[in-house]
């Protein structure tokens, strides 16, 4: 197989372009094993941005640009539903350190925050687009960007405006974490959080999120969290959570309380979280980020229960320089398989239609006629391949609706 | 950072390159911490593939081309000293397999051996090539390649003739796996691969292996690795095993009695087993392979402790298309922090200067005048982030030695 696609974020050129040659097509249709829609000898028709055709190869309709793909899969671009993009300065001494034996307790942070807030925007504008591209690198079309290094009004409101401008999942995060110079009064905090922060963030926001988490002492309780995202669910703003990650806690039943699009690392869950779960899986789905996990050394959650049980499960990366500096897809469908009991198969529609849920996104993560043409290939017959052939590039971005004439 | 080096495989111009603003420069030359030899805001001159120069960024001599890293970090190219490439077929359905549960005993072999045996030279040499290249764009420059899936007077010669055309470091494995056809008669099959198949394979290979692991019944015993290595030596090979990867067992002791260069895998171990090899460490590396143990759920083996006794550690990938088709060496650096206790440097160390010395090379896995330019540079301002950046690309190949003008 040898490459025939165009470059890395080149745009398509004017007109149409039919992808034909696709050995294995992975369309997340719902139908077929876990949902995949899997076709074989398949071809893709790309107009504008839009999927226009999807069918047999050798039934392709004429384009005005045909691209073989020589028996490679194609898939839904990841959507990667899980990310704090927006921050300056680095951890890499911090990492080495913990994986000589010290263990996490979220302290380093404040060296994220201290990086962000001193950074002029050009920098961090840079930044982000930087990290962004090289998803888009590795095959992610779709991504959410919280906000929560910055934790003053400006600095969480200039977080957002710049990663507004690469996607429309931005997350408001200001309550990350108590930042260093408030812990003398949490109170005054969570008001500043629910108050001027939102005030100023909600126009650049589609999400609000917080870290519920007893376990962490700069976290926020279960009442914190709740004022918190109740104020942001008064400005309009949709829900999730940040729970379960480092102990028993109250976030997934916060979450499904709420009516969260999704609860966030679920690695700590009782047989009671499991059942709220399963009963609020129509709205409320558990994102798990393995990649956090591999990071820090610690436990995994148990994918293989909540799906058995009837959980709408998700996967993401996390992306943030603390517990995981890993934008891969790849790699975190490679762990969800190795570590967490999933099937191969069940890890990429976990990867794509199950993470644009917990996005509340009936668009992206699948590939249907009238859809944004959002695809990714991999270098590899079979979506298999993702979790076999573990570590290694093999996905890049195929076609983006943003790549649309004139965007 | 924005790149601006040379797309990946691009011959080097004709001329001298100066590679100024390295951020950190790891050289291995012995020094520092764990022998990394690393220096700050450093420049190399490359000259007809050779290092010409090594010095501070400010001092760097002119020369025909100057390639700003603008503070990314250089190291040696990853020299991957245990890899089996020639094979074809698809296994990845064995793979998912194993994933939901099925014990891994060796038995798909076959699957490989006779999809390799059908194919023609030149699909065989594509593939080889593909793969090659796949990993020099992850920053490989040095590769070791076995043969193993021809299990045939020609298929054996054929295979190490292919991978001739690609690395000098090539290993005769006809004792690989007592293939099917000869299970009737061991006895047979080692005089096969110690008499004729042995003569055709030498032209070809400078390293005889075999596959010593009393715990897979088409394996072979100590008995019948003894008189394989023996005769291989015989022939003027040099020695590596692979040993005590499934349990306990004598590849260990074997390999260090013969002096063989390296024993690879070195999961289950006895205390005389770690004692030999402290004893032969400046003969015998342990090489470790934990993609194996990634992509087949296995326990890990203990770098910590075969660190802390004073074993010569090395670092490769095994990439195979049974027990792991990874050939990412970043992504063996991850796994060898999070999962053997080794740190990010002792890591780096291991996969770039340990597996030089596990293929008897003092010419790679270093950077110093006067040897080959074999370089890997990071998106990233540190060695660091190979770990701290699990799964994403972010080493290349920067220039190697097969660059020099004219070859
Ligand atoms: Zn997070
Ligand atoms: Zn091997």
């Amino acid at each position: 197989m040898t490459s025939t696609v165009h470059a890395h974020g080149a745009p398509e050129p004017t007109g149409s372009t039919a992808y034909v040659g696709i050995g294995e097509l992975v369309t997340c249709d719902g139908t077929g094993e876990v949902g995949l829609g899997m076709r074989r000898d398949a071809a893709v028709v790309v107009e504008d941005g839009l999927v226009a055709w999807v069918g047999e190869s050798a039934d392709a309709p004429a384009a005005d640009r045909r691209v073989d793909l020589e028996g490679r899969a194609v898939l839904p671009g990841f959507v990667d539903s899980h990310s704090h993009l927006v921050f300056d300065g680095d951890r890499a001494a911090e990492f080495a350190a913990r994986m000589t034996g010290e263990r996490y307790d979220g302290g380093g942070i404040g060296v994220s925050v201290a990086a962000t807030r001193a950074a002029s925007d050009e920098r961090l504008r840079e930044l982000v687009a930087a990290r962004v591209a090289e998803m888009r690198a590795q095959g992610t079309t779709t991504v959410e960007i919280k906000s929560g290094y910055g934790l003053t009004v400006e600095d969480e409101a200039r977080a957002l405006r710049i990663a507004r401008e690469l996607t429309p999942e931005t997350t408001f995060l200001g309550a990350h974490v108590v930042p260093e110079e408030a812990r003398g009064d949490r109170t005054a905090y969570v008001d500043l959080v629910t108050g001027p922060m939102l005030e100023a963030c909600a126009p650049y926001a589609r999400w609000a999120d917080v870290f519920c988490e007893p376990n962490s002492p700069h976290a926020f309780t279960e009442d914190e969290s709740r004022a918190i995202l109740l104020a942001a669910r008064d400005a309009g703003l949709e829900l999730r959570v940040h729970g379960n990650q480092l102990g028993p806690g109250p976030g997934v039943q916060l979450a499904v309380e709420l009516g969260a699009a999704s609860v966030d690392h679920c690695t700590y869950l009782s047989d009671a979280d499991v059942d709220a779960l399963v009963q609020a899986a129509d709205t409320t789905c558990a994102t798990l980020l393995p990649g956090v996990e591999f990071s820090t050394r610690s436990p995994y959650p148990d994918a293989r229960a909540l799906l058995d049980a009837g959980v709408s499960v998700a996967l993401a990366t996390d992306c943030n320089p603390g517990t995981c500096y890993s934008d891969s897809m790849p790699f975190v469908i490679a762990l969800a398989v190795r570590e967490m009991g999933m099937t191969p198969s069940e890890a990429v529609y976990a990867a794509t239609a199950g993470s644009a849920k917990a996005l509340r996104r009936g668009d992206v993560g699948r590939v249907a006629v009238g859809g944004p043409a959002d695809l990714a290939v991999l270098e590899a017959p079979s979506h298999l391949h993702l979790a076999y052939r573990a570590g290694v590039p093999i996905a890049r971005t195929l076609a983006t609706a943003a790549d649309r004439t004139g965007e």
